[in-house]
């Protein structure tokens, strides 16, 4: 199996160079090409050669395993994504994407940068399957119950939805949460602004009807944004708007607790000393919470396996990532989502 | 001046009885009237007789400054709004609505009870200012900046919003922040799924359009939910749904890490001293982060004062919303709204 890595647009190539030697090191069977400047990357290489993952890096570079592919031009956070895809022809996306669509061993890829420019990279490029209106992307955090995560499709690709488009990113969601994370019949719960049926605007009423008839999908109902992290579902469904607004307020109150905390511990000394005292429960509590541990943002309802990892994604992000794609293409996930999206269409005709 | 505090239909009256006592007790010009069952309220008035708060409620229930409305009907979480309001004539919430649109020396009143129902009583009964499309229900929270809240309008009152109603909430929650918290150009950002100009969904975008021309309000642009306790913010105006949704996160969020911090304390014994070590730091911060100290969240755009108390609102939070009521009513609030509606209606032709 073979995957591929865009290696620029994100915080730090390193990080993904590390994430993809950790990988290489667990399946022998595996191949990573990465794209990127190949002088950069190979200074990179270097560069990151003192640490045991660079070494690996370094050795996998000269037994073929991991690959550079030359992609001299970045598309940035600045650029215009549609613009991007179309003009920087030899951007380390643009040509992972491109390597991607020539088939063969190449099982899937992920890119940390420009969001919008992966998106679009993806609807222009990859292409939608057969009968997906629009796809999402399923981003995922952790919640309450350790090692749990929970999906929300959609987190920002669509923020104009039609209530079908709900329909399709449960049933999408659904199959990646079975293929990624194993569970078996994934508890969808709509976001909405109150657990009542009745509760919602006219998009969320609609697709609450659609939900509830839907037997392929395991439905408990509308749920509230105060219970997004409780693990009573595994997957929220929401349009792109309140998908992103549910998603960042989340992100923007970790951060915000995480340094009102360290504003205690730094409160005097003693408080300090306080903190020294529950070391062991606090590593615990930020293990729990770091949303690096389930990897990155697939886009659901494309014809190849395509993943958004986090701007500041570290190794461990990487190496989870990669494994899921192993996961989603052993498991044929877009075959699977092909079949019941047109299984879908075929009920509601 | 007379406030009208809605008893019943809340999580514990009692609070509410304490609050009135602490009001009228800075306050010899005012009057409280409080509706519920007469022969409960006396009960109840007997009940926290012991406390503080209580002596002085006994004392002002003798001297006149507190009253009892009989109303011997409860509107429960379980009613429908419409409904309850139109047949629930007898109700503590339906009384006080009745007793404000008296005229007179009332001022304002609040309710605890089933948000539904005391938006339904303040759109029937006590009805819209002319020119105003929709009420908007202002939330507040507070932020990273100690004392300093942040208003989002809407919170729910409206879940299908219009782009013009989005104008319209945030020209009255101006003017609520200049009136009730002294901000003189209240600092306006729009909800959305980035801070460019052009991300957003189609409401977002027309939105933005009409806050960035209006002379009268001190627009700053999209905000990110993520920044939502920044404090760069004094209002963040938002459809129904998506304030919903920001503020249900927030206040989730909020329990989840009291929780989550509550295990790391009593992780062992030593977690349990470092905490003890802590006591000072930790207080501060659980003050800071106390909502109750923001009142109520009112209904802008309606012909009199109305705000909505939460459910398990304390003591704290009834007197804060006294206040509040003053505030408002001495500074002509509703003139205000009714005047800066008109003008920016006239603006649009």
């Amino acid at each position: 199996m073979h995957i591929i890595a865009d290696l620029y647009g994100g915080d730090d190539p390193q990080e993904i160079i590390k994430g993809a030697a950790l990988a290489l090191n667990e399946d022998a069977a595996l191949k990573i090409t990465v794209t990127g400047d190949e002088e950069k990357v190979r200074e990179l290489i270097i560069a990151v050669g003192k640490t045991k993952a660079g070494k690996t890096a370094a050795k996998h570079l000269a037994d073929g395993r991991l690959i550079i592919l030359h992609a001299p031009e970045v598309i940035t956070n600045d650029d215009a994504p549609v613009a991007a895809i179309k003009t920087k022809k030899e951007s380390s996306l643009v040509k992972a994407i491109d390597l991607l669509l020539e088939g063969g061993d190449y099982a899937g890829m992920f890119s940390s940068g420009n969001t919008g420019a992966v998106l679009a990279g993806g609807v222009l490029k990859i292409r939608r399957i057969e009968g997906v209106m629009r796809p999402t992307m399923c981003g995922i955090m952790p919640t309450a119950n350790e090692g749990q995560g929970v999906a929300i499709a959609d987190v920002g690709a669509n923020v104009d939805c039609q209530p079908a488009y709900l329909g399709q990113f449960a049933r999408m969601a659904s199959i990646y949460m079975q293929v990624v994370y194993g569970v078996e019949r994934p508890r969808v719960a709509l976001l909405s602004v109150g657990t009542e049926e009745k509760k919602g605007d006219e998009r969320t009423l609609a697709a609450h009807e659609i939900l509830k008839n839907d037997p392929e999908i395991n439905f408990l109902g509308n749920m509230e944004a105060r219970d997004v992290l409780s693990g009573n579902y595994d997957i929220i469904v929401s349009d792109g708007f309140g998908g992103n607004v549910l998603l960042k307020t989340v992100e923007g109150m970790g951060r915000f607790f995480s340094r009102e905390l360290k504003g205690v511990f730094k409160h005097s000394p003693l408080a300090r000393l306080g903190m020294l005292l529950q070391i062991r429960p606090l590593k615990k509590l930020k293990r729990k919470m770091d949303y690096q541990q389930f990897g990155g943002a697939p886009f659901l309802g494309l014809k190849k396996i395509l993943i958004k990892a986090h701007g500041s994604c570290n190794s461990t992000a990487v190496l989870v990532i990669i494994r899921q794609i192993k996961k989603m293409h052993a498991a044929g996930m877009v075959a699977r989502i092909e079949a019941a999206v047109a299984e879908q269409m075929t009920n509601d005709n």
